[in-house]
């Protein structure tokens, strides 16, 4: 094997394509990182035209999400049911933990139970993190479905450990959305109830051999039934995934909504969506890049002096510094697109 | 009493200063509202040299944070103990609802309580929310408080519903951040309490003639140690704010706060950076505003087009809408400063 220049993303792209797992992971590690390396990177996914189908899933922790993923995994190696696709039989998963400062942090234990899909070359499997750089997961895991498309991963599963505000907007970034619930739902569920109902396009009860099933699923369609849809009605699917039971038919519900999302010419406009939502994300987390570079700098100094002052307010200051930053661009951009 | 101008903003502060509470509550209406209008009356409050000492109050919903607000002002009105200030005896009180999309709405029930508050005219209640508008609250406060100051009150105390992460930002950008809390904690707290921990200056323990008083106390105590302090020791007060109880000890471990931090010189840099932060906000509200004022432009529409083609990938598009925005400021900004 060559040995790989830290820094080359162009050079890693290419050993990532030819299959190697260690060149898509640095890849993967710069995009989390952040600053101009990461929007290089990114630029170069960018220009592969092809786009993974992503499948995201959240629920409260302990629901059942990684072992759920796990048998997911072997449904996927065989692509998506009702379309060709996925013929590769690659299948990428992201393991998302906002709370986690590292990557590969909290959450690799569970990994350890995708020991099987682990052994498979076929499947890349990554634990992603922000180390608190700006924009965030918001920013970083489209970015990463990005680099997963463009070296050839036809379907991508975005895994999140809770329901937090983050994590419910990461999985749900997504072209399906997964929402994972135990019979009785659980504490953290409850207080996000409306918030799931809203963005599940398919509902899983897990652990659905325990008491309480058959009201969670009443429970759930009741809902559904108040929640205003517009054309999908969202399949509420039992599962037990430690034994497997009921998998098959979540995969099968998850192919129903990608079959619907393409054949009412949903699927580009969502995406499209998707991007102008992550533009202004990218727009917020480049401002406040450009606001840190200032720090220390005379201009900066003269305006919040000024403010401290009294004699300009924040609006003007806001405006003059909006001014400063865009006549003196001080980051670095990624070469495509200029 | 003179008509006045609907969107005259001098000549609402003019009549609020000479203590028209109507006129006031119009000023902050205008705020809440957003817009260049509210930026405008930001300014003109800037002019104004003085600045109200702030008292922010969190604590779970139910902790008494209402009662306790009542009680601290009838308190309030002689002043600050240990310092010559709030000789006016004015006493102005911003209840946060960030929840509720409507003004007035959520929290106005508790205000009942406040009757023999209301019925004061040195003291100015207002319930505030944002209508969705950018920057939000924490935006809104700050220049509220601007308002309220530039009318001429000493004192502000700013409550929130709830312990949710926006309230807990708004009530610890104060210059003194009271926390709440109830004997056993309570669930709200319990989710949230290191953070709690950080940005309290005063904790109070309400409802303290119920069992499990002193577990708290003790628990507080213990957190306390466990807590990296630069100086300032948080006291831990118990009230039981229906009675009475506790609430003069509570008002003078405020006041203690404040000559703790005008004595060791941690008033003015605390305000500066908080002033600072609040700029960052103002900065990217800003460039929302200016993102949504493109909406539909051919500027946007030429770059979503191309960001939607890959011909253009998020980053460099960013850059491009940067470069567009601040070539054609399309807001009307602020008069004072330019």
């Amino acid at each position: 094997m060559p040995t790989l220049r830290r820094h080359d993303p162009g050079a890693l792209f290419d050993t990532a394509r030819a299959g190697d797992h260690a060149a898509l992971a640095r890849l993967l590690s710069l995009i989390e990182r952040g600053g101009p390396t990461a929007r290089e990177v990114a630029a170069l996914a960018y220009r592969s035209p092809s786009m993974a189908y992503t499948v995201g899933l959240t629920g409260s922790p302990g629901a059942g999400k990684s072992t759920l993923t796990d048998r997911l995994i072997g449904l996927a190696k065989s692509g998506l049911p009702g379309t060709g696709s996925g013929s590769t039989g690659q299948v990428g998963v992201l393991a998302i933990d906002p709370s986690s400062p590292f990557s590969g942090g909290a959450i690799l234990g569970d990994r350890v139970r995708m020991q099987s899909a682990a052994l498979d070359d076929r499947v890349f499997i990554r634990s992603m993190a922000t180390r608190g750089q700006l924009g965030g997961l918001a920013v970083a895991v489209p970015d990463a479905v990005r680099v997963l498309s463009a070296v050839g991963f036809p379907v991508v599963l975005i895994e999140t450990v809770g329901v937090g505000q983050q994590e419910v907007e990461v999985a749900s970034a997504t072209d399906t959305t997964v929402v994972v619930v135990n019979p009785g739902w659980g504490d953290a569920i409850q207080a996000n109830k409306a918030g799931l109902m809203e963005i599940g396009d398919v509902f899983v009860i897990n652990k659905a051999d325990r008491a309480g099933t058959r009201e969670t699923h009443r429970d759930l369609d009741q809902m559904l039934e108040l929640t205003e849809l517009d054309g999908w009605r969202p399949p509420i699917v039992e599962t037990v995934a430690t034994t497997g039971d009921g998998v098959e038919t979540a995969w099968s519900a998850i192919g129903d909504h990608r079959k619907y999302l393409i054949d009412h010419d949903r699927l580009a406009p969502l995406r499209r969506q998707r991007l102008e939502r992550e533009l202004r994300q990218v727009l917020v987390a480049r401002v406040e890049e450009r606001i840190n570079s200032l720090q220390g700098s005379p201009d900066l100094q003269a305006v919040t002096g000024a403010l401290a002052e009294g004699t300009l307010d924040p609006y003007a200051a806001a405006d003059r510094l909006l001014g400063i930053m865009t006549a003196h661009p001080s980051e670095p951009t990624a070469p495509a697109g200029r």
